[in-house]
């Protein structure tokens, strides 16, 4: 078990912190927050009504795109501190970017909270690679692949 | 060459108009415009100064995704129209939606105006492939590959 005093995102170096995604900083943006989940890790999300798909009743794939890819990049910092024994919120954290990122668009997903749980694929000293599947309502509508590496 | 008044997505029909990326019906959202373009389609987007990465003075990757995500279903209708030797703007549009979408970063892409190019791969009844590149002052900065499935 990993103990976590509050998002992954919190602890983002202040000049790394200006994510539309997922940066603390980013007063317009998402900011969405990451967290240790067992041997994964798990993101929640409540989409604003803008946030709408080709109908007015489903998400926007590039919303479902981008919560992948900054849900990814926290992943990849929890999982290579916990890979090299490091204390969240103590030590200092990684960042990380996307080299590479893979959608799959399963089903419409509905524009409701949302839930995304990251899983380690692999990881290197500099690239870690995150799987990822967003549901809602318990029904996993996308799954998603990034390639991390540590700026 | 094809001949085309306005963007393609002026022509979607408007109950699938409402896309955040690139519904007109979107008043909040990125409203992107995708023209024919010789053999291929173009996409130009300026970024809001809020859309910033890790750093201030980077694009959020989420961004990026969203552009070719949205620039290969404008795309697509485009491609599937001329292939089909339906008149843009006169025959209905048909609406893509992406069935898979993957996205290399090759480098930081700097927050400034944005040209997304497609190019047609592969060409179906339903199922479209577009590959596209998003380029900042004539610099290649990520290419994008999806996978669009008519409805």
């Amino acid at each position: 078990m990993v103990t976590m005093h509050g998002p992954i995102q919190n602890t983002y170096p202040d000049e790394y912190a200006h994510c539309y995604g997922c940066g603390r900083n980013n007063l317009e943006g998402h900011r969405i927050e990451t967290y240790a989940n067992g041997a994964g890790t798990v993101t929640m999300h409540h989409p604003s009504p803008a946030y709408t798909g080709a109908t007015t009743d489903h998400a926007y794939g590039g919303l479902i795109a981008s919560l992948i890819d900054c849900h990814s990049a926290g992943s990849a910092a929890i999982f290579w501190m916990v890979t090299n024994r490091l204390e969240i919120g103590h030590d200092p954290t990684p960042r990380f970017v996307t080299a590479r990122l893979e959608v799959d668009y399963l089903a419409p997903t509905p524009l409701a909270p949302m839930r995304i749980s990251g899983t380690l694929e692999e990881m290197g000293d500099r690239k870690v690679i995150v799987s990822s599947e967003l549901a809602v309502a318990g029904e996993v509508t996308a799954r998603g692949r990034a390639v991390m590496v540590r700026i």
